[in-house]
């Protein structure tokens, strides 16, 4: 027997690909289709690459939902709070993949958003859904807040090393590469073809809101406050994110520590692979794997870990579902592709 | 329990998806992998992003195979006929993505490929393998002979309207435009990024060895001969093909009639969908479906259909595991892939 | 002295390169820039990647314009009757890139556009802006309607041929494949990265508007109605038209015809080159010129020719240049680019 | 009078540009054309966008090239330094895109290439060709060593901050991300479309030979060492260079002085350019500028400074022709482009 599932704001990339792994999760049944805009209307409409494009989108409110199991919202910064509690109150397990339940106080919520949080009584009730860090919490919730794609691709590299003090806490610089679908698909100027093909760019340079999200998880696996720069890049293509991340070693910190604290960060969890060589980002895209390789340069004292995710997988969707797994008693990695697609 | 596969050429690109498949298919598993030059290397240098990349690439020597209930060989044109032979006196089912057992007569295959063919007694014994059309005759052999990406596109465009004589059998056009994965994966100066992206090409015009293959299946169907021009195009992109098909309107017939030939083609294909919108590649690749749309011009007598594949899907790979699950009785979709790929 | 020039809809794509050959021009100087929604800005900000980004963008009132000798029209179809009667009233040369002069006869202009002309006695008044065919009546005019990209792509290819009898004036397909900047550069959901990137689709099959133009044109040439379908794909890379045209072969009609009677119309035309390879549409982009290459299939009494162009240049803004220099008795090549940009 | 030009190395990338670049000039010629493996064919093979496609490609053998007033080499390490002098001895003035003369000291040049140099008693008598800080000695030399591209790009960003004081000497980290054309036209596995398009990636890293280069420079303008990380990433595009650099901002230094800084390292200096916003690639593509963007993080004590450039111009062959320019008496940006191409 299958789960119930609910899947709200399905008429996005993430919500997409979530319809697409119930589709094919061996527990799981896509029990509701929730949209914003494209209430209303069906499911090929929006994702003409999916099965049962007949299926109704029904509207974002819990209560056309029906009995779930679960719901995953998939909905814009700020819109996931009333729903989501909402659903909770019905007794259903909420796996958000928005931002309004990441942070654990007001400050950094405010830090990060510029308001002030509707519901600050559930800042730090909801597990941050990294479950390569936080696998017991979730399993044990019925709320879950899943990670920014940026903050997967920045935590996976670097945590092990700030969690084993082999680094500095501060001058950590995290330079990276996105692909389109990161950004979203509202059609404006910035993301049309002819603004983005054949052209990088740096953008929400020192203002991204993903800044304060890497310094709170880091921080919270170092047990003292780290300290980031973040320069997001939107690069030529539909998904991966290339996460370069730069820290300061401690003093005798050398590639062999390095590679023993991410290997033993590691070790338990199938989805993390340490490589020698720099990933390209499309060896991890269609799956929801994260690819790391780790430089010491001893000549400068510096640290570069390279991260390799699929936004709306491992960084999105395939997390969200990695989550529920655990929330469901189910196994880590039921339903989750771990091949990518090449070419 | 699990057959037995072999994969022989799992090096190329139909090769990683071969294994790809398989991995994921709930009654195979990938016993045997063999390549050429990469012989004595491991899986994982070759497709980084596919499991188990410690697995050993074998040779291309039947004997090397050990037992197999079924191999795949995806290699260059020439390369097939002496390995598959082998397998078929081994005992073992041959599903042959080459070029060397498609055609039924010594003339059309000289017509091709300009040289004599080295095993004339087995032209005419290998089911053309597109299940669409022959399922009976696939499904009782023991050897299949894969279709090349561009007629699958093409056969499942026009077959239905040729066969239902709602269009002249002279004056056929294919106008077919590939991803660059369907020009092979050797380093050759046409197919760099600098030669590829951002332009586009005819190649091959007149003289692409696919159009005989096109006008057998066509008019094997028929039951009289077909005549068509083919110009194969190379698109700025890694994955599918879109063949742009014309043909002449026999007379009274309309566009009711085009769609409905279609529709009774395919009721009981479950892969092949007839939409009204032109489909984009995006649609189907990721998945072994084909989509098709028809445009009848009354005005000019003309008839278009579009038909849209990945071409080492349903182009390759996904098709021969489609012809492989008949011939081992088990259910036809099973292990293939029926949602693509968007964004 | 260099003669003052006005760029009506200055901030489209179109527009852009208008702008960008006119600052380079010898004998011209971008006097006036107009636009529409970005009146009231600057040039700066919607083409960041030309100097003088400080210039004002003025509206679309050609008296706003000043004095000017010659204005070129950029604008969307049925934006450019009023502004161009207005200048030409004022005493301004007008080349316009719209649609709204193109046609000859208001029966086609409604096959065309569905609505009735507003100033059906200008039709047939304005020379059809392919130099290469109507130079003298280009160079003797105060105004001249430019064809659209398609239309140049497919005229230049099949025109001489029509023109001398050497292909039927029926049964002629023109396949064409653009890259996403013949769209225009609203933000439309259909044209975003995501859609776009790494897919390709016909659109407007059967109904686009460019096949009217393109049979009027071809008619004009041969003296008599010709046919033509007309098939427009969206190919994802930033410039470049690939027209691949098929024709029936008159009887008697080969190879070596069909190259003497493409020699013969281009001898004078320094644009138009004719090759013995199929062109890839890179190797004209940045450039005003047209390659071609011919190919007969005796087998089935078919011709195809290949015709690229970059749709910006020679399919719009260079090519309103090079009528501008006719007009205004300059060098016909004067100020356009002769070589493309690779890679 | 033209100036007569010789292009060694014709047939690359950077070559093709020289050749389109002399092409244009208005003081200079294309009068010898020298290639490795493909002397003996003809321009139009190698550069199929370009004009004059029957030109003969000669030997690199200086004499062979007949009398030059000037020579460009745009020739594979290693491969410079012997055509170099022997055309000096004939009194040609060369132009060198290549590395063999860039470093000022035996033991750089060691620690880039792992090689001692063929002719250690040039290293430090050629002018390092970046016109913005060197220009004087360029203007009187009759050798220049022209800068890779990555190193331009890092130090147009970071040499006017290192150099006034503004950012510590150490920590500095370069995050460069190119276009494929800067990794050269060679038909390896790693450049290819399947290998390329779709992903992006770091490579060389901590390895890569422009670190040393740039670290030169840097110390140049300092006065004093300077240590960098240099990271170089392949993004799937052709052209452009954006590098992202950070810095440690010493006591005191603000947004203010950064920009101050940079704006008056660059008054006099036409194709650099100082905005507000996060440049594209896109915006200087074409063109031989460069953009930079500067943006201080007064939180963690950081210096940010975004550097665009077109790597096959301003990056390598446009900025060969500037430092011809200054060597020959003509104007700086005679023949160079200082509008880019879009979209």
């Amino acid at each position: 027997m299958a789960y119930r599932i609910g899947i709200f704001g399905a008429s996005g990339y993430a919500g997409g690909e979530l319809v697409r792994l119930v589709d094919g999760h061996p527990s799981m049944e896509a029990d509701y289709l929730g949209a914003h805009s494209k209430a209303g209307t069906t499911l090929g409409g929006v994702h003409p690459h999916l099965g049962g494009g007949d299926r109704a989108l029904g509207t974002l409110d819990p209560a056309a939902a029906g009995d779930l199991d679960l719901a995953f919202l998939a909905l814009p910064h700020g819109a996931s709070a009333e729903p989501a509690l909402a659903l909770l109150e019905r007794g259903v397990r909420v796996v958000d993949l928005g931002s309004d339940f990441r942070f654990d106080s007001t400050a950094r919520y405010e830090e990060a958003y510029g308001t002030a949080h509707p519901h600050p009584e559930e800042l730090g009730r909801w597990p941050y859904g990294i479950p390569e860090f936080f696998r017991t919490a979730i399993a044990g919730s019925d709320r879950v807040a899943v990670p920014g794609c940026y903050p997967t691709a920045a935590i996976l590299a670097m945590a092990p090393l700030v969690g084993a003090g082999l680094v500095e806490p501060t001058g950590i610089v995290v330079d990276a590469k996105s692909g389109v679908s990161g950004a979203g698909r509202s059609a404006i100027p910035t993301l049309m073809f002819g603004a983005v093909d054949e052209g990088v760019t740096a953008y929400k340079v020192l203002t991204h809101r993903h800044r304060p999200e890497i310094e709170q998880a880091l921080g919270a696996v170092a047990g003292s406050p780290v300290e980031v720069v973040f320069t997001p890049h939107l690069v030529p293509m539909q998904r991966g994110i290339l996460a370069t991340c730069y820290a300061t070693a401690r003093p005798g910190t050398g590639q062999a520590d390095v590679e023993q604290a991410l290997a033993a960060a590691y070790r338990a969890a199938p989805l993390v692979t340490v490589g020698t060589e720099p990933p390209i980002t499309r060896w991890v895209v269609g799956s929801n794997r994260c690819l790391l390789s780790a430089h010491v340069d001893d000549r400068t004292g510096t640290v570069i870990v390279l991260s390799a995710i699929d936004n709306l997988l491992k960084g999105a969707a395939g997390q969200a579902v990695q989550c529920a797994n655990l929330m469901l008693g189910l196994g880590e990695l039921d339903g989750l592709p771990t091949e990518g697609w090449m070419p």
